[in-house]
């Protein structure tokens, strides 16, 4: 998806992810702010690519996406940092931190990866 | 977002909102289905949207995204209805179905709008 | 649990519950109001019930519980529709309407709950 | 609510509450498990009792409670922690970790807490 082609992973494991966004137009609705999607669809890729590198699988596949939206971005660079919580026999969950360049809260998401057993 | 260049809105009111939006490559993740982080900014855009369409004001923005994943899509159109649940003095609360070419429900979404009282 | 005691089931199928549960002090907290926790558990009792008895298994855990507060209730009765909105290999997710004798619309509730295959 | 009468509330913030609460027969569900509306509603008490007492006022409701499961308990104590995450003008939101004696998460629940402005 378009929002994701400048995502930046900044470091990587089975246990967490930190990644780096750079905020341009095609993130931002009508009125300048960044679009909650973006948020919840860079969440989803960080969880998902981290859950299928470690499972070396293409079965894994994001069931829920629960994202609340705390702070508007408008410009600089999206952080985004998801801890993996939960290792289950069939899913895995996922905490994203997602902030802005002054490393204020903007948004939580929670991702659910359904994996194969 | 690039996402929803193409969003074609087939009715609107303050109680539901009817949508289409083709799907091509710009909304695919590598693996070729619709990335999940598209539906949960298509319901998003129509929730607030009417929102802020009803109060006349921009003063409408989303607090939430709960979206489930249940089915993928892959090719031909995603189809949203939104349905007004809930109009409280501080939030709206819309559900949304979304589905294929062929009415199978894909993904389920509840989005929390803030409205100003 | 205690929340559970008095639950009324009016009609049950694998599609469809109704149900009907009185309240009691034993369900309010201090302020008067029904506990938000008796929603998300009344819920709770009746999607895994409902997938249980479908599956003849016990093999019906909720993996999630999404509960929206919309309206409290403070007298009469707590009525739930839960509705089946996905049958997948793996899971079932359930969406659950709260509402008060007045049939005003008080929470709305998503389940997911995991099945054995 | 009776999930709560034994609630014991180990430390208490306007940004971090401690509590722990024993397992009997009246948290349970048949099957011998804790029930899951009991997790919702500790995490629920936690969130909206902390808020309050912060602004001193009756005036913090919860608007949603989402519950990821991923762990039963059965026996020994319930342990919760919960995390003020966002103090906005409008909502706080927490984050609840709920663990077992063993020191396993058993539940994530993220609260949002409506406040008077």
């Amino acid at each position: 998806m378009a929002a994701l082609y400048d995502i930046e992973i900044l470091a990587t494991s089975d246990e967490e992810v930190r990644a780096r966004i750079p905020v341009g137009d095609h993130l931002r609705q009508p009125l300048g702010l960044v679009h909650g999607g973006a948020f919840a669809a860079i969440a989803d890729t960080l969880a998902v690519g981290a859950t299928a590198d470690a499972l070396e699988s293409g079965g894994a596949r994001a069931i829920s996406n629960q994202t609340s939206f705390l702070r508007p971005i408008t410009a600089g660079a999206i952080h985004a940092v998801a801890r993996r919580r939960h290792r289950g026999r069939t899913t895995w969950v996922w905490e994203v931190d997602v902030s802005d360049d002054a490393g204020r809260l903007c948004a939580l998401v929670r991702i659910t990866v359904a994996v194969r057993p």
